[in-house]
């Protein structure tokens, strides 16, 4: 999610939220989003109208009608159908194998799926042509995104909404929670459901060996939604203790500084040797691994290997690389003999 | 992994990786562990000799003839024949569903399939019946099964070793690399693959909806493996700060203490009314879920729901508990309106 993270800080939700609200389905609509919302439909039947020239006999007439006042936007009270089914689903990895099988189940057993256009582009094919409608929104947009979800959920419809890695890191499980809530639904009345993925730190952590086999923690280094003071002073703390450290969304254009300082935070509690695995865009077609030494990742703030694709696994004082692996040791090697 | 972590402490491993050095393979042999490794071999042609009466004739002759010195275990030099390959595979929560489709295709790829009894039993049945043969111990013996694994491995046979969950996440990844290298191998000859699975913390979070969506940290409370002061002070270390903490292995009868060190060190740093996520047995026959407030922990140490395998999910000070859902704020609320 760490690509959503960073480039929805250049989007004004609110205008978005009203906006889209269920209106990425007709071209017309999705046009006049600032996400350039796009969607693709293969029924007229859609709940949401999602080939209706007039949405206004959409269910979704409620939140349509909201979208004229820029201050209001879709509550429950607004469709009066029974609502359908949410679940948020994590892709894993990106590629359709590194799925779990309860993952393409749910979202064959849904009418809409919604998600980051990248998300989407992973889906496998049956997925996407099983699909009544599927709305997606490009490098901008998780807020209106997810209150589309809801939407289209209270609209009636069985709906999924989807990301890369896990639901619960740095992701949309809770905003989805959060927005339902506001708009006065109801997670029990949605049958809310959470169907968990791979996450980055794991999938990367398998392509450089076995760096993270003990405590570890996750930092993520975008200060959108998280004051750089606070990231400053997490970082202080786990580097001091022994934790192997998984740093997501290291840099971008707008936060080269919170990359370096980063760096100087490590290497002010860590030996300079000490490996860093860096992956890169892991599971696309420009995916890269490489495992430096501490001392090394200033200078690769620059590089096209470091980017908002990045994940940075950052060893502890125990980690060694081997055969090219990064191996960060369990501790068995105190006890036992082999 | 969380059992294995806890009960392989009340094992002896040096005598184990000697007695079972591809030494399950046959009845009288696996009679004679300490785990009381079992294997279920549907060929005779298994190159560990699965069933042939006189394993001084299978390829493994080399860990055999170790098994005699109670000090020297099977290196690579010891075999003449081409290693096979070697995959560490997550099998996530444990429901064949919640396996990725490429944790089953390489079961399905490999000879032979070795694992914890409890996480073997959880294969899905065409992934057993495939399979040249499967090793499994009970509740001891991540060394001594490891070491199989690997002497399998070099004896040419193309090897899985599972765990539940992801191979990186308190986990047999690494002791894997550290055996492998011990015995004189190598990663690259061994085409040595991690395939990640779900972790607990993922697969729990999921079940209580979305208490992890932000910064996160990992910590055993296991101390067979890591000294409980070291314990102690990373668990300070991030109750101080606003990390969502995730707790493996939080309670066994050998370590009653440490649980209720834990809860201490949390209400010193977080408020009572914290809420805590409990998820006993994921994915198995007797799970149960509680969202609880920190200042009930204490009392609930003694109960069924805290054992080895429960895991803890603690929440930072915007944690909240809605409509039977945990939920941490990403920081969207401070940003957007909805």
């Amino acid at each position: 999610m760490s690509q959503e993270t960073d480039t929805d800080s250049t989007c004004g939700a609110t205008t978005e939220t009203n906006s889209s609200s269920c209106g990425g389905s007709t071209a017309s609509e999705s046009s006049e989003s600032k996400c350039g919302g796009s969607t693709t439909s293969d029924t007229s039947e859609s709940k949401c109208g999602g080939s209706s020239p007039d949405s206004s006999e959409s269910s979704c007439g409620g939140s349509k009608s909201d979208a004229t006042d820029e201050n209001v936007s879709a509550t429950a009270d607004d469709f009066d159908v029974d609502p359908g089914r949410l679940v948020a689903v994590g892709l894993g990895p990106g590629k359709p194998a590194e799925m779990t099988t309860r993952a393409k189940e749910s979202l064959r057993g849904v009418d809409h799926i919604v998600g980051y256009t990248t998300y989407v582009d992973l889906l496998p094919d049956d997925i996407v042509e099983g699909a009544e409608d599927i709305y997606s929104t490009p490098m901008c947009g998780e807020v209106s995104r997810t209150e589309e979800a809801i939407d289209r959920t209270l609209a009636g419809n069985d709906v999924a909404i989807i990301g890369s890695g896990d639901p619960n890191v740095y992701a949309l499980g809770g905003l989805a929670l959060e927005i339902l809530e506001s708009k006065g639904g109801s997670a029990s009345a949605v049958d809310f459901e959470v169907v968990p993925g791979v996450p980055a730190a794991q999938s990367c952590a398998a392509r450089l060996g076995a760096p993270l086999v003990n405590d570890t923690v996750s930092i993520s280094l975008s200060d959108h939604l998280t004051p750089m003071p606070t990231i400053e002073s997490r970082l202080h703390a786990t580097a001091k203790e022994g934790f192997t450290i998984a740093i997501y969304n290291p840099w971008s254009r707008k936060r080269r500084d919170n990359y370096q300082k980063c760096c100087e935070i490590l290497l002010e509690h860590r030996d300079p040797e000490t490996p860093v695995g860096i992956v890169h865009a892991a599971g696309r077609e420009d995916e890269e691994t490489e495992i430096v030494e501490l001392r090394d990742l200033p200078d690769l703030g620059e590089s096209d290997i470091i980017d908002m694709t990045t994940t940075l696994l950052v060893g502890n004082d125990e980690t060694y690389v081997w055969d090219g692996r990064m191996v960060t040791p369990r501790g068995y090697e105190r006890k036992y003999e082999y």
